[in-house]
């Protein structure tokens, strides 16, 4: 029988992908839909510009929207993805949790907060295992757990895959998509026959939020991983896919071929939204791109390619879905994660 | 009185550049352009397709084109601007040096060769003496300069303000333009929505000719600089204009604003082409963008932002457009540089 | 049992949408992959640049490519998709039908001839029979059909919705997508931040390809539709969908809503590949969009919007995928029609 | 001596353009620079976004920005320059005529007034008199003029370059420059690989604009044109530069030499922005394109090609720089008039 699931943030861009999701997934079921006030009430047609290319699932499209708040969400819904802005989930997720549901957020804020694990599931998946804190110290009945921002989990899973080598310093350059900014977050003025050296707090995301992907759990604690990173964010005229380069050094040494091995011999989780081959690794230097290979493992798959020798330490190129991978199919994973682990 | 200058490969994307900026040109006169055979004997008019966007200048319209070879140029003509494809550039260029003509060429090969002053004026300007070399060892009545590659002229400038804190390694991406492949160099297919995480041998031609354009020449022979570069070049769907991520370590410690005073700072040469400024720093984060700034200084200014401390070092964003910049205006500026020295 | 096909011309643009169509198809089974002579005796894997984003499919992957010459073929190949560039079409393919292959291709060539029918199953099936006159007339076994051009394809059906109004005058100025050119057709430099106000022929094509479909038969000979359609092509940087506004004078008066009804209503057909809803027709005024719409019922659906009254007529727009709907899906449906009518 | 000029709007594209436009302008000072209550008080380098290729004049960057007011602008000002929203132009423009201002206005509000001139120089600079009627009707000290809509500019002058043939009716398709919509009027969402077939109001604009510009104007009282327009308007991924592909069919036969040679001798006007040559005319077919030709003039010259016979009538395409010919540079130009004929 399907978990019956809520959507925080049902109207956003985020929010419409994981609706195209959770709509056919044979373990969720929606259930609740919740925006802004404004659009409380409403329909979700009526609610949702809808940008997708494919139609509004008929039975979704008919549900009403109700506020984000917990009052107004059925308590017989066990699990909520979250995709809120980070303001605004600072604000009202916790608030679900202490009334006893279980959250899967892509909204930022408190990743590296102590007890919320942020999980990647074919790379951290013990990492779920910090809710038992989380519970103990936060007095939740419900819980957070939270999947980190794209251009993260773009390179993470490499670096996971090269992580015997002993990973001690990585540079990395990101060239990401604009529909990584929200459907409005960056005007054609600003994108077209251009690109941008910046992204708000993205460099740090990429430097923090590695650090605590890659730690270790004991149980009790969260270790955070030695690995420096040093990240440089732009933005560039794509709609999806982000792609980056990755300079890396690592303590023993590794060649080419060692890392391409590593990567493509790095398991996948048995997770319903997990591709079968986590890590597809390219022959071809001009591949991985993001129109071409963006979509590969229903858009969960990670692309790597270009490895080659780099004057100290390694080089390569790697590339995710930015709304799949690293957004919206990151917190579904999480919730499949949830489920298997009884969370729920 | 102007120099007669001719152009070899002037009806290419770069020889269309270089006739916009020689026609004005207060030191030189346009006295001949060369193409291949099947443009021989027709006016430039009909033999190129002429795609900036001010239109040909009347007086070089009407001009007539002949075959690239030394027997076909006036031998009044002093200076000739190149820019072939380097496989032809490598048959033909030594062949115009050994007739007796300067040749201030764009074409990549040779650029490496001991005895090849590979020059960017504000730079490395002394190396070019290194023709005293080159004539001795080749018999000559010619010479050849070079001057580097686009994605190569847009970051050295930076590290040259940066040397006196010694250069150490230096991690840097580029974000090409698809000018740089030339007019028929990037097919839209494979570029709109989409990025290319390599380009030809650009990561090569970064990595060695950035230590030679900072090495010193002692009037006898030319020394590599020991900074150690990895490059990863990609290719973004932007017409004009180079931006590069740099990760530098130096040698003694170096703070972002130290870093930013070096480059205001650094000097320009004083020649006709050469920007007042020659390096731009911007303090908004987003700044450069190639749409906003890759016409600084009429095309010939880099400028520069972004400047942070880096998990080890610094990490800035630099720009130049690269067809002026970069290439056209780069040899331009090295004819002014021949002429200035003597060597015309 | 499946029909045994081959493709000719297998390695181009639309020979890869081809193949990734056949090859799951339930009527076919690739069975002759052809190409130029110097890819002959390679594997596909080795000849095809392949640039789609799902791999080759296996099978045909290791295929050996022939020249594409009718020995070459194994005789029991009964069906030809043919989509070579209309020069080499012109040459070769009445060599095909006359070794006695039936041919259903997207080749421009030989269009407009009196006994060669040019076919979009849902408007004009009956028109196939003009084979019977093909044949008495060329003395052939085999066979040839035609599919239009892409951007005749997308407004075509709308039209023949409208027909029973009498069509008078239709103006249409088209939105072309950069594949339509075919991978090498249209450069980076020509079209990024730009449109291109012609394209070589295609105005012609949809004036009198427009004509021929709306035309009737009677079992003998075809009479062209007295329409008159002026036509104005665009290339605009858009990778996928021709868009195409249309202005329409009927004989009959004909209201938006009435438009939009018959649009609706206009039946599809009962092939593998035809869409359920052969026109989806939007109320908002802002669709159809290519990147969101032109993936509508498998890449094979018209869609329709804007309806309004015009200063004489009506006005509306309408978009097809130029490579599905508008190339190899079109080939593969007119496959579809030869082997329900009994042609194979 | 100059005449003291403000700009009403100061701080949007539009207004930046002006800012551009005025700086070096001969005949005017910038005197005034408005915008809305949240910046009044600052300098103008700290209320605008500045997002113009060319740094803000040095004097302009140190000015201080008023708010929106009669009260707030210098009464020493003469000539107003309004590129505000529409709404906000409707509310507070009639109060600056009523305080004696003089407003060259490029907002759509009262374009269609039976006593607002609306002007294109070197089209029916003579309905600038229509001013005397305003002035009478209103009781105003100050005047309003206004410039039509950009899309509108860019094909009425062609038009006019026809109308002794006798226009009737005309169809004509936009491809508009996402610059059109204001700086962030357009996100990059909607618009990369992609096209948007409706523009607000758009359509209606140049239905209707159209005929009042090309109406006749006695003294007293103006009359439409009889032309009938139809329009249908397009979004496309361009920065700048409105293309559109024009079918006219006028009461005289009409070749395409003839309807070139009227374009081309079509005369300018005498004031200081009117290029040389109002309508260049390319033989070309593949011309104008937005990208290479929407600078001609400075921006200020209309081009035209494509010029052929259509089914009933002409067809041809045109193009002009819709932020400057279309909106900054139009309202520029009638200020020009305004000073020309005495109503400074």
């Amino acid at each position: 029988m399907a978990v019956r699931v809520g959507v925080l943030g049902a109207t956003g861009a985020v929010g419409q992908r994981l609706i195209q999701l959770l709509d056919p997934h044979p373990e969720f079921e929606i259930a609740a839909l919740t925006a802004s006030e404004s659009s409380a009430g409403k329909t979700y047609r009526q609610a949702a510009k809808w940008r997708a290319n494919s139609p509004i699932p008929d039975d979704v499209a008919s549900m009403t929207v109700s506020a984000t708040d917990p009052d107004e969400v059925p308590s017989d819904v066990d699990l909520l993805f979250s995709s809120l802005p980070s303001s605004v989930g600072e604000t009202v997720e916790p608030g679900f949790c202490e009334a006893g549901y279980v959250v899967s957020s892509n909204s930022s804020n408190g990743r590296m907060d102590d007890d919320i694990p942020l999980v990647i599931p074919e790379v951290n998946a013990d990492h779920i295992d910090l809710l038992e804190v989380q519970r103990d110290e936060r007095g939740w009945d419900g819980a957070m757990v939270k999947n980190p921002n794209c251009s993260t989990i773009t390179f993470v899973p490499t670096l996971a895959a090269l992580e015997e080598y002993g990973l001690e310093t990585v540079h990395v350059a990101t060239l990401q998509a604009v529909s990584g900014a929200g459907y409005d977050g960056v005007t054609s003025m600003e994108i077209i026959d251009n690109a941008i050296p910046h992204i708000g707090s993205e460099e740090d995301k990429l430097e923090t939020e590695s650090k605590k992907l890659l730690g270790s759990f004991d149980g009790a604690e969260l270790t955070l991983n030695d690995v420096e990173v040093g990240a440089s964010c732009n933005r560039i005229p794509t709609i999806d896919g982000h792609l980056e380069n990755v300079f890396v050094e690592t303590a023993e040494e590794l060649s080419p071929a060692e890392a391409a091995e590593a990567m493509r011999e790095y398991p996948s989780a048995d997770l319903h939204s997990s591709p079968d081959q986590l890590i597809e690794v390219f022959e071809d230097p001009e591949r991985p791109q993001p129109r071409l290979d963006r979509t590969l493992g229903n858009g969960m798959s990670i692309s790597a390619g270009g490895i080659r020798e780099s004057t100290f330490g390694l080089q390569y190129n790697c590339l995710a879905h930015n709304t799949m991978r690293g957004a919206a199919g990151a917190s579904v994973l999480n919730g499949e994660l949830l489920l298997e682990n009884g969370y729920l």
